[in-house]
């Protein structure tokens, strides 16, 4: 993906670099708090990209850091957070409580980051009305009241593929903002609700991919 | 990533081009089998990426296709497979079977692509010797001799943060080829060890990104 500057509303950043802000900022919350100053060569050699990587994608974030010195960490962390829009929480709606949704909504993870599992759906008779980490499993029929409810804006689906489509429909009619969806299946959702899909299969490929290349040179994997 | 241009050994990929060639290989499997042409703007509808773009990635792979004809599915198929090594089946462990980790080994996306679990680990003494979908739960110091026995090339990591690098460092002394980890944290590999790390978190802090940019017009999020 190419820079597509900047615009009143801040910079535009590329998915890849939202990946990236995502990464540094991990390193920043490991970073001890008594050291008032990390360069970009730290962030660097942490995460695994060029420190000239670091240096550009932290300019578009606006004047920062001070040359031959180095950024204030927490002024580093609020502003990557409002980029990413987890300076604030997020309450989130999971669809599907089978093996993986059950390990995602025990994933520390997620609170940690500021996102708030606030109900449950699935359609399994012998699931409705359980009650999982202190919440109602809910039949899909009272999805657009507990979205609205809850103010949940995102959900999480882990469905399987078949059901995929019909619940993200019905999740985009009950107004949610975003989706992250786990079924292996190429959802169509209206450009105003983004989607971010982990195939996991996708991901193992992905490390085929490198295993079969692994005695290749190859520049740093996440560098643009 | 640019392009690092073609060896001997064949052409290089960036890391992006090998998760699209992930993509349209989703694609290529649900292609009707009746159907004995696919065109690269097929493809790209699918996906969501530019005509453009697939062609390119395609091109890559080498002389493929007939201008105005398209692109014969099952020859797509094996080049693309070829390319991201799953063109044959690969041996895995699954080591942390916590609640992510029975998920993931009940996950039928893996199967399907050639990916077979052979050995589940965890230290957790309640849990070694249990046996979950046929496999016996064994203990970590059985790492090395059951990796070499079963001829296991990956491995999958789904334990608490503060096992992961330790449980890494013993996964590659015992010959392990590549790690697809999901523990939160940044691990330390030697250079012919690749990793993926796949953070639940930074997957939806890349959706609160997408949300809080959703009005602004973006190239499509996959191109480069």
């Amino acid at each position: 993906m190419s820079d597509r500057g900047t615009t009143s509303e801040g910079p535009r950043l590329s998915r890849a670099a939202a990946h990236r802000l995502s990464l540094y900022l991990r390193c920043l919350t490991a970073w001890p708090s008594e050291v008032e100053k990390i360069s970009s060569s730290q962030i660097a050699a942490a995460v695994g990209v060029s420190d000239a990587q670091v240096r550009r994608d932290l300019a578009a974030l606006g004047h920062l850091g001070q040359r031959g010195i180095g950024y204030d960490p927490r002024e580093l962390t609020t502003v990557i957070r409002e980029a990413l829009g987890t300076h604030r929480p997020w309450r989130v709606v999971l669809v599907g409580v089978g093996n993986l949704g059950r390990a995602l909504l025990r994933y520390q993870g997620f609170r940690s980051q500021g996102f708030e599992i606030v109900a449950l759906f699935d359609n399994h008779p012998a699931k409705v009305g359980e009650s999982l980490e202190g919440l109602l499993v809910r039949p899909l029929s009272d999805l657009p009241a507990v979205i609205h409810q809850e103010g949940a804006e995102l959900a999480i689906l882990t469905v399987p593929r078949e059901a995929a489509q019909s619940v993200a429909d019905c999740l985009v009619q009950s107004g949610i903002r975003g989706i992250l969806n786990f079924a292996p299946v190429v959802l169509r959702l209206p450009p105003h609700v983004p989607l971010v899909t982990v195939d996991l299969a996708i991901q193992l490929e992905q490390l085929t991919f490198l295993v079969q290349h692994a005695h290749e040179t190859v520049s740093p994997p996440l560098d643009e």
